[in-house]
């Protein structure tokens, strides 16, 4: 039987990895390569599904952790999962908790470390919750064999999830392609503790994609995606996706990675080592140059809060580069932010207004700014593609990459 | 010759003064009874342009003294007038600054009280400017006979403005309908104050009207209204609609009430004083009750911040009354806010998502209730307008009223 969500792959360029295709998913196709909204907790920040297809947007990826903790992942199931609840029709993901488990619950950047099974008693570690040692350590994640430990970031309040509880969150949520759970670890992570955790995150990719194929009716309607940890180091890298390959996964999340510069150098050799036939995606890297070094390494999509929170500050893309719309220069600049552009922002509005709109502290300053900034991604990534229809992937990406100041 | 604005009653109901009819502007014609969207500044809080024709918008206010202040009334003109500044292309006005002139500049219900000439040196009164004064007092408004010297919200800088000044702003904003510049007294200021501002309001109305007709460019493309001010004394607001009427306005607003007790009772009154032939506007008041008592006393426009205000606190207007959408017993509640509503919000939106918005702290919670909320006050006077129309109007406020909880 047809898994529900598999990739044709129309076109490949000769000179990379680069490939183009349809990925097939029960609430539609996706034309790869392509850029998804970000819809974490179930909403692009700032932007509503209503204007999705003027953006020419085809997917998005929500967040089981969020979705979890608020409103819930039952009250979504009843709502009809996460498409039907923010009222978007077409393909969804839900990524599967782990990165914002580890990154939420211990709060990485800040003043608490990560509290990891060696730090603490066995006998704590193994417990599903104890409330003592959240209250010496403030906000934590406790990982132990079976799974992971926390605190939310809302309450404080403790939490656990294992790859099977993952799984069922994720089958609520309802969404086309759910990830598989793993752990993410800290960028400051040595070697050692970052095999141990690839090797943790493996075992748990076992599981996660057991409880899912046994789930029938899960399994016929959601595909699974296992996701490539091993940080910073290219062999376990390189091992992550090797025996992440040699399970049966319906696509791959290349994850995990707190620093970009760790993983794209190395992202072709990790997709090389992957199936070729199925899909492949990068979680959380999307800026305009890092989307012509995946797809170049043989991402089909991609992932990234950039255009948004960067709208939200005001900077906004273009085919010359990202620019600040508070700059004086556009106090009289009645132009749009790019006149080719065919968002309705470029349509309507000017940078002169837009700047006001910033000036002015209104919201509606950063939905404009959001909205643009979504329809450049997705913009490039259509422009990505019929390049590599076309035959012309690599002139391009030169072009590109030669007027585009990063 | 014609002027720019004028009304052309085409309805009447036989119990009330209410009327509809269409106020024709130069971009374009208001079917009235109408609801205005407050874009005070350039943008309707939370809601773009581009979302007005499917909220069923058909003009907006805009304001003087904030867009004078940000970004300057020049970057206004150059973008080609307030509306299309805003990609807004109907018809528009602006308030001439009056009333936050001396709400923001001396602080109402904040520590500061407002210094009026009578409290100041009456040569610092008159001094268009004084450092000293002003940062003796902090945020003041200085009323002198020739105008008003006000410290900006924004960064406590001294500004003046005058009738003539507040012309040639809104002249540069290039409204449809520009406002006299009237003086807006405090809810507590006693009667011998109040006539005292009344008179000066009529005598910068005479002000106002001339510096208008003189401009012959501006005159031709604007029109303007005066302001029937008074407080809360009814005599006042007779005196001061019969002194207006006198002078050759293109319509009315009914302003400076902070409490809409003060105005309501008497508006009809102060509307038979007002040329019938004339449009009438009522200034900042626009609760579903206040509109037809509104309508019922002759009044043709509204505008009122609460459906923005009230949206981005969570609370929406239904036909049965207002509610908020973080009660918990939205929290599985996949119904729109109002089933029979037609705007985008309520065709794709569920309350228990929008909930969900509001408890996440989500942008778009508040962009989505305020959008609601807009189109049930369009849809409201839209309601309005037909029973006066076909003669029911009376039997529309009576059932309407009978289901509105307040």
């Amino acid at each position: 039987m047809k898994r529900p969500v598999n990739l044709e792959i129309t076109h490949r360029e000769p000179n990379s990895m680069a490939r183009a295709g349809v990925l097939r998913t029960p609430h539609g196709d996706i034309k790869t390569p392509a850029f998804m909204a970000v819809a974490t907790k179930a909403t692009t920040k700032g932007l509503g599904s209503f204007m999705y297809e003027d953006m020419g947007i085809q997917g998005l990826i929500a967040n089981a952790y969020h979705l979890y903790l608020t409103p819930g992942e039952k009250i979504v199931e009843k709502g009809g999962g996460v498409g039907k609840f923010m009222s978007f029709s077409g393909p969804t993901m839900t990524d599967s908790g782990g990165f914002q488990v580890f990154s939420l619950g211990d709060g990485f950047g800040k003043k608490v470390s990560k509290i990891t099974a060696e730090d603490i008693p066995r006998e704590a570690a193994i417990a599903v919750f104890d409330e003592d040692i959240a209250s010496q350590h403030g906000k934590l994640a406790i990982v132990d064999d079976e799974g992971v430990s926390f605190t939310s970031h809302h309450d404080g309040s403790l939490h656990r999830f294992t790859p099977e509880r993952s799984m069922e969150i994720q089958h609520a949520l309802g969404a086309d392609i759910i990830f598989a759970f793993d752990e993410c670890t800290s960028p400051a992570a040595d070697y050692d503790y970052q095999k141990e955790a690839m090797d943790r995150t493996h075992r748990w990719a076992k599981r996660s994609l057991a409880a899912h194929r046994q789930d029938i009716d899960a399994n016929d309607r959601q595909g699974i995606y296992g996701i490539v940890q091993g940080g910073r180091y290219e062999d376990l890298r390189l091992e992550s996706a090797r025996d992440l390959a040699a399970m049966d996964f319906d696509g791959y999340g290349i994850g995990g990675s707190f620093s970009k510069e760790d993983i794209l150098g190395i992202l072709e050799k990790v997709d090389k080592e992957l199936p070729d036939e199925k899909p492949r995606h990068l979680l959380g890297i999307g800026e305009p140059e890092d989307i012509f070094i995946g797809v170049a390494a043989g991402i089909d999509t991609f992932d990234c809060v950039l255009p948004t929170r960067n709208g939200r500050n005001g900077t906004v893309y273009t085919f010359s580069g990202k620019t600040s719309l508070e700059r004086a220069e556009y106090t009289e600049d009645f132009t749009p932010i790019d006149a080719e552009c065919d968002c309705f922002v470029c349509k309507r509005y000017t940078k002169a207004y837009i700047r006001h709109l910033f000036k002015s502290g209104e919201m509606l300053a950063g939905v404009l700014a959001s909205a643009h900034n979504m329809r450049f991604l997705t913009r490039l990534t259509e422009n990505i593609r019929a390049s590599i229809l076309d035959g012309t992937f690599e002139q391009y990406r030169d072009s590109f990459l030669k007027k585009y100041k990063k």
